[in-house]
């Protein structure tokens, strides 16, 4: 299976991602030379992994009959200090909120996304360390 | 250094990530209940790599005095068949146009990017193949 993205240089450090038929402009910070005008490349990175293993989540908490009110993931990532600053490690907080929530089942699912759906985890797993924390909210 | 996002739950498969003061919605295809409201998590990740060695690209480019009228990153990603899908290989297609555009400081940028400032590359290539091709448009 092969996906292709292509992304077009704007002006600056700015470029336009286009992905099926979305457009995401991506940029650097101001202090390196961009504009701020999008999102930077490594927390992007993040939100990919946060993307991936939160549609698992929901998904398999439909299917269980768990209902959330609000569902929020938070990533946050370890970059080295030392060139290329790259991930060392990132830590996944699935935060829950709602009525009486089955802490056995918010488990499952969240196991069952890291340990065997969630392509994105699998990958940065060989790369860097992978943690995650559950948090009911309510 | 410590980078933090959020992702919040929209409904069905649809989720919000705030990047700083970006907003980006991602969304799962329609054939596996989303809406296709915004870019896939696996997308993402190639968008990621993209503009990292697109940022290096340019920014060394620009101060080697090389212009490029045009500068387009294409990335082709190869996912398993088998579960969990994950990327096995990306290859990166660096595309420029311009007129007498210089071929060996244009490689020099790339190999620099790949192989000293692009901290994305630097992960990916600790969990799959990566390849790169540079392509003189015009």
């Amino acid at each position: 299976m092969k996906e292709t993205i292509n992304v077009n240089w704007l002006k600056g450090m700015a470029f336009e991602a286009q992905v099926g038929e979305q457009k995401i402009i991506i940029d650097a910070a101001e202090k390196v030379g961009g504009k701020g005008r999008g999102p930077q490349p490594k927390p992007l990175m993040m939100v990919s992994i946060a993307g991936c293993t939160g549609m698992d989540v929901i998904s398999i908490l439909n299917k269980m009959r768990v209902e959330v009110d609000k569902f929020n993931v938070r990533v946050e990532g370890e970059l080295t200090e030392e060139h290329p600053k790259h991930f060392s490690k990132m830590t996944i907080i699935y935060e829950f909120w709602g009525k009486d929530l089955p802490m056995n089942k918010i488990e499952k699912a969240v196991n069952l996304s890291q340990d065997r759906y969630c392509g994105v985890s699998f990958n940065y797993r060989k790369s860097f360390e992978l943690a995650h924390e559950i948090k009911i909210m309510n």
